[in-house]
């Protein structure tokens, strides 16, 4: 029996998050039949391996998406938000990796492990969340599907990877120019294009993204806004602070939550995350055991640790989530969605 | 006019936390009759410059209190349970920087900008607050004397020198073998003594000290318990979350809390922490202004910003504090507990 092949076209394929996707594609042994990658004219023409077969990078235009099934995107929200629709036009699904049309009513927000059925009534476009929120949802759902969850307060730890492959060799200069003594350059970090950079070598920036009106960082409202969306309940509270550090992969949290259910116990958290899809339970503090970025880096799955009880309020639990978020926040996601559109014959509409 | 001199004890003195002690005595100019600088039987002999002149470290023993005014205990807890009482006993009151007495009913636990009247009450020994409990509390105290405090959830992002010299020096070792492509290796972090080691540089340990029963480490209780005796409540609602991260200096703190007061605006909040002392507004996301550990790195006061209503809880906010570590947290905070022992009179019980 032959398995099926798709005609996969991954847009900004020469990204970090473009390298991880198609690594992933490789290491899932995804169905593909023809591979087109993509990018910016700027990056068109460059060689890029895939399963020991050279392929040339191509400008995105709405052209090359004529015959393409299943389109990945991850080269930046304008480049999203000019192409995608061609894409579907064309007859291709979009899994959109950038925040262009995440809150978009009619484009679902998906977490497989959370919310794998709002694939089904995609219209062309489906959104992979912010990767912050990502990690936290998917340790979250088991917690909410049994116990009821009714607030989040969540405090970030940020790898540069987050903010691509410029911010990753920004944390390596910098890092040299410090031990060797000397003055540290930041023309990238806390955000491209901002007025001011700070440096991020041994450092912590209590900025990611562009600040709203409100006070918030774009994404700390990303956090707020998504985590309601995937989880389906515009209810519950949500949020966060979002803090960039110096290490270049994983994300870590430090999540505050409050349950709807009363005399819970940290067992019975520990049992349902156990037992859920994705998510791998580190938490032994007899023997030192809690997930680090660096422990969890290069890993698909969501690793939580120090789960434990507020001392005041009953239905209180701090957790530690920690995630690569490249994999599950970014590429292995956009994989699955994929996945998932095959497996339950949600490409055509 | 001449100003008395006082006969000063530093215990510790050849330590991280000791050489800031003199640098801050020195910089204030502290009224000095004779230093003593104390220290292990390990370290005596070491030569310290003070002022322009040599003193030699001499072994701390009962007899090094004979004559002296003012100890400063920094050498951890085991030499404070041994000597503090033996300088007490010989006429000298003890400003300690362990955790030694934090706790005991009669030993007050003082910030100067919290609770200086505390001092008064002293039975020989003033105990110095835990480093990431001093700034919290500092940053706290002007918003709860106007508008009352009810809750507190802090995750902090925790500075290598808090954990002494050799961490700092594991920090930098770890940073350079990684960028030459090296393994790590890691003795020190995150808690010196415990059974496991890993990594600090490039990556975030959500240990520091060790794991207590309830699952919370002591570093998380000293914020907790801390907390509830500086500011005078037993009530206040007080849950942390605390992570060593790989940088120098400085404690980064992202801190929730909730009022009991309604209808207190963002900019009621700046007013009260703009007019307190020792406390600098850093605050404008028009300009990205925060504070970052290596903003606040060599300062002696509590930097706040990202000052922000929570999107759900009326009475809720969200600060950003940082402060040196080893100045207000330590070294700064002992030396004006000293002054004000001075300033009113309160070295004679």
């Amino acid at each position: 029996m032959t398995v099926q092949g798709y005609n996969v076209a991954v847009v900004g394929a020469t990204g970090a998050v473009g390298e991880k996707m198609l690594e992933t594609l490789s290491k899932k042994n995804f169905p593909i039949n023809e591979l087109h990658l993509l990018s910016s004219k700027r990056s068109a023409g460059k060689e890029i391996e895939f399963n020991g077969e050279t392929h040339i990078v191509k400008e995105a235009t709405p052209e090359s998406f004529e015959g393409i099934d299943i389109a990945l995107f991850s080269a930046g929200g304008s480049v999203s938000k000019a192409l995608a629709h061609e894409a579907v036009k064309r007859g291709a699904v979009v899994v959109d990796n950038t925040s262009a049309f995440r809150m978009d009513k009619d484009v679902p927000l998906v977490v497989p492990e959370v919310n794998e059925e709002d694939i089904a009534k995609h219209n062309g476009i489906i959104a992979n969340p912010n990767c912050s929120t990502i990690q936290m949802v998917a340790a979250l759902k088991p917690i909410q599907a049994k116990f009821g969850l009714s607030r989040v307060i969540v405090s970030t730890y940020q790898a540069v990877s987050g903010a691509g492959a410029k911010a990753v060799n920004e944390l390596q200069t910098q890092a040299e120019a410090y031990l060797r003594g000397e003055e540290m350059e930041a023309n990238i970090l806390p955000v491209s294009g901002e007025k001011n950079h700070y440096p991020i070598a041994f450092n912590a920036l209590p900025q990611i993204d562009v600040f709203q009106d409100n006070g918030y960082t774009f994404e700390e409202m990303k956090m707020i806004n998504e985590t309601k969306k995937i989880m389906h309940d515009e209810h519950i509270n949500v949020a966060a602070t979002c803090v960039r550090l110096p290490f270049f992969t994983s994300h870590a949290e430090s999540v505050y939550i409050e349950i709807t259910e009363d005399n819970i116990s940290v067992e019975q958290i520990h049992e349902a995350l156990s037992n859920a899809d994705g998510i791998v339970l580190e938490d032994d503090i007899t023997n030192q055991v809690y997930p680090t970025p660096q422990s969890a880096s290069g890993k698909s799955e969501v690793f939580v640790g120090r789960v434990r009880k507020d001392l005041d309020n009953s239905r209180g639990f701090h957790l530690w989530v920690v995630s690569d978020n490249l994999l599950k926040g970014a590429a292995w996601n956009s994989v699955q969605i994929a996945e998932s559109l095959i497996k339950n014959n949600w490409l055509q509409k």
